[in-house]
């Protein structure tokens, strides 16, 4: 990295001389508030990028909510498509404006975890710390703001291809990484049958990454019409509603004695036991979703631990090699993920999108939010 | 297999005239009898053969006393070494009287779990069957007798290299194979730090498995000072009596904040539990016992599903090729398993082993047993 | 399979009388004949399938020309669909009649080829043979025939799912499998780039098994027209002519520096070579041709053996289980072969369609036999 | 990252105020001195030790000898156990002082070839370069030297556990890695067979890696009876003098048939053809050695491309995370390398150590330096 110093210097100051900014912020449950809030600088290894789209998680709800804790103060959002604003020292190889994509988990690239392979459970410089790839929106300030600072930026600032616009690539620093991730992870296999449990948009990206993997029946369940339909338009070939199916009993039946991988997408007890009855003997549980309190392994349901079952679980997996794998996938027209956009807002109305989000009404499923 | 049909008729016939033979019989919860039955004959793609060694699993004491059904007047026991006495029609390439050694789990080769290569789930000519491979002494007559009725014998049968005794192979049908199993299937690489819960024979065969994969600090956990004993001479680099140490503590300090894979050999929730809690973020839990009633997972200690941790669980691998690679481990001497067996007796007197192997009195850990 | 004892022996006649059959049958090079032959009985293990549709592969012109020697009398063609004609003692779970699809491979599953996930390597009930696998037209008698013997019938007889015509599923037997088989052992990961050298019937099919697997830049590279368009509709996404581009120069330059898999589908210095000059630092080149004569590594290209390279060989996987799930991505739509089926011909004009097949004049593909 | 401007600047001076330096210096073919050169300084994210042990490579005979091509004025070598002398802004976590082995390999950490797992092929920030993580004494300068300045310095510093000796961890920065690495590529299973081809350094630590994964019949060949001595210490349980034996027939003989693995450590056509020929069909071949010219593979060892076979290269991995697992192998006494180091030398006398290394004379295996 040694060459950085030939750069001059003044190419890596901001163009801009703002020195506040619009971000969300959260003040405690129930209480986040869009405020100015002081630009961010880049250091040494950062990098500051002007956020041109951005989007609401699920996550982002339970910290709403205060069903997940992080400190007063901080700006929250951890998916983020922008400009670089600013370059830190020892970031080589990108320009001031270049259009980039950064993952919602931004790995160091230097420690035990990134180099075993589990970056999202990155240690910063040495080590492992448990979700410690997540920071944006977690540890640091986030991306629901009008600038976001990049830690590791030479291992997280991937470049988008010129024909991809802004909303092509949002959804794949979180959704799309997750739920491709969760197929991944349960190494899917040309034939195998795989039944996603929630076709919520990390469950619809699990359907569709199945798809891509090459299962050959993919069943989605949900109790949502609208989540079915989509469903389907994201490569299943079966959707069964919970409401009026024994989903564990139909699983069984269309796949002749129990599919090869179960994909649980929601985090509760009855979606994973429900994904584990699914499974025949040997197969894998693949699970995406965010548990509190117990979870029971139903003994029979896993052969009493003598059936040869996988449960594998997941992080969304980031940095900018993935982003850039992800890129490809949209680029090459596999997989199409504007219509999981389904609205769009100012950041000056993030209050709103919030509420729509939150209420789970008018057939949302993300929303776009433009700084 | 046509070629079979060349061999002079003649020479597949029992060179013994004896029609009952010696075996040991449930007839219900304590109660087993050594007794006379029918001696049994090869069908087609079957063998018999005269056993020269077996012993007695956990797994066996759990049907002793009626905590695992199996059907009244089934004979028990799944590990042998013997004699070819019988060969059916349709089984080539084998001699009567080769020595062979027989893996507890007979799998077909033939079925979807076999072509999987999960093959402890066969389904018997097609599909997948729940431990569908473990037949002797749990859906047909077992090992624990003069003569032993080999299902699919060419995929079973595995010649003894002749420098290796019986008592230096019995074991690799089931302990060894589940144990080194359970190492296996946690991907372990060279490097990796391993603690193995419960050093019973099984969990010393862990023990020994990761050792041979690589593993460079292996904990052997056990409340037992013999085994202690025996776990540091399979290959511990420490051992830990949870009597005397919060062991999941003294794991997170002796690695570093958790090991890289844990072991499950004993199948309790408080074993099961504590393996996950020694786990570094990403770490794996190879689990081996067998569970009753509810298992939970405590979820703080699973990154509430986020840490990229694996949940793998595996009945013992069998077929003839994985006894033979077994065989090999021993006869390049890289394990020796005799000191494990502890004990010998007689058929005869197999009452007896049974009473010292369930009280697990005078430092016992296998017997064997000589018909 | 000791069950089989209890069927009635009748159901395992054959229901016609005929003992003879028509078949194509290798008299020397440039000289196979349609001839009567004795219609084959089913042994030990063994089924007759009456075949109701076969083709001509590539091997089977370079037999007739002598270039791949087999036995003068030995009936040719490995690939077949068919009806269950007689079953031979010890194999279960069917009934005469039932559709079958039976690979160009046929393992055994009980060797150590088979246990160890080579199965086409089959060493025919005991350790390894190279090719081993590949029986029909080889070192049996095979498909292009009016019935046909199937040997280890247990382990290679798969059933035709009632809504798939035998045209679906014929291409499955050798060059899908061994073509969807050349992406998988490339270890092809969501996103990589993967170029396809020749495509041909098995190009194509390693075209189509590469967007199976997410590959989501794929370039398909021939010189015939009207492959290259099939290759476009098999799956690439940019197809190149090397009778007009430097190849190798234009997929550096497609994939930014080389690509992440290159798969060889034709068996030649040329396309070997230029395949590992295609790849990355870090790429692999996975062949599925057969070669002649000495194979030259230009060691430049491989960065003298230490740009971490891997050339991976393989010959079209068999089984039922891999049918089976061939099978299953046809019937949901995942790959249509139908368009590779170029032709029809009765069995009786099996010397019309080897010439056409031979000359790859009108633009063949494959060619359809019924007998 | 940020956190490092917390640091008070001062702590990151160097202590001495030496500006000069003894250094290995290439000047030309057989033309290298030990001169004076300008002492490093630690730019952004880079670092300076002092080195306190260092040794002589194959390679740098290569380079000695004019047949591997780097600029007038190198300083070379690459393989460096030390203590941190100076850190640049950006590294964290470290302290002057601290022990430290730096791989011979210094991946970035943040380039798709590392995040892809292959960090050997770095493309430092981005992308993949051929051989590109090798930059010590190739394309900056390297290790024979009082100084060396790390690049990437939080991926690549690994501190040396107290209780190891700079002689205990000196040989892991390259030799350790590599071999190793060679046994880890091949996929090496437990019950393998294994040949190792050349018992230099190099292929003494891939006899070593192999019995660390569990292979059962290690064979080692060479034509130098010291070499072939210290191959059984290093864990071969059998070894071929090529001289006295048709090894490749051996080969063949002792393992029923042909090896699961073949390494190739000396980089020639003949060896790389006798590890081919000494496969069983489906079998690996693991190269490390480094080729010149045309590489030829003998078609019909290699069953004409469908024998299953793999073909796998390696460079050395790096990175501080591959240090701290080798450091863990030999601190936990699975491997011991000393004996490889057969003599030592004070930098001052380098000329003569070159000089017996590259003449192999006196039973050198590797040679220590100390500056």
């Amino acid at each position: 990295m040694e060459a950085t110093l030939e750069l001059p210097i003044e190419t890596r100051k901001p163009r801009a001389s703002s020195v506040t900014m619009k971000a969300t912020v959260f003040h405690g449950p129930n209480d986040i508030r869009l405020e100015e809030v002081e630009k961010p600088r880049a250091g040494i290894g950062e990098a500051v990028m002007r956020v041109t789209l951005t989007t609401i998680c699920g996550t982002d709800l339970h910290i709403l909510r205060g069903e997940y804790p992080v400190r007063k103060g901080l700006v929250i959002g951890h998916e983020a498509v922008g400009v670089i604003e600013e370059l830190g020292a020892g970031v080589t190889g990108y320009q001031l404006g270049d259009r980039v994509l950064v993952g919602a988990i931004t790995p160091c690239g230097q420690c035990s975890a990134c180099w075993s392979g589990q970056s999202s459970q990155c240690g910063h410089g040495e080590g492992y710390e448990a979700l410690g790839g997540w920071r944006f929106g977690n540890t640091i300030n986030g991306a629901q703001a009008e600038f976001l600072l990049v830690p590791n930026a030479q291992a997280n600032l991937a470049r988008i291809p010129a024909e991809l616009s802004d909303e092509q690539v949002l959804l794949l620093s979180d959704i799309a990484s997750t739920g491709f991730g969760g197929a991944e992870a349960a190494g899917i296999k040309i034939g195998d049958t795989v039944v996603v449990f929630a076709q919520g948009p990390i469950g619809l990206c699990a359907t569709a990454g199945a798809k891509l993997l090459g299962a050959t029946c993919i069943i989605g369940v949900d109790g949502d019409a609208n989540r079915l339909a989509m469903s389907r338009r994201m490569g299943a070939d079966v959707t069964l509603d919970y409401r009026e199916t024994d989903v564990v009993a139909e699983v069984r039946r269309l796949t002749g004695g129990g599919a090869d991988v179960a994909i649980e997408a929601l985090g509760t007890q009855q979606t994973f036991e429900s994904a584990l009855r699914s499974l025949r003997p040997g197969g894998t549980l693949s699970s995406l979703g965010v548990y509190s309190g117990k979870l029971q392994i139903p003994y029979e349901a896993f052969g009493a631990g003598l059936a040869d079952n996988k449960i594998v679980t997941s992080l969304c997996p980031g940095g900018k090699e993935r982003m850039r794998r992800l890129m490809e996938v949209v680029r090459h027209g596999r997989v199409d993920l504007t219509p999981l956009l389904t609205h769009t807002f100012p950041l000056a109305q993030i209050g709103a999108a919030y509420q729509l989000f939150g209420d789970r009404t008018d057939g949302v499923l993300k929303v776009a939010i433009k700084p």
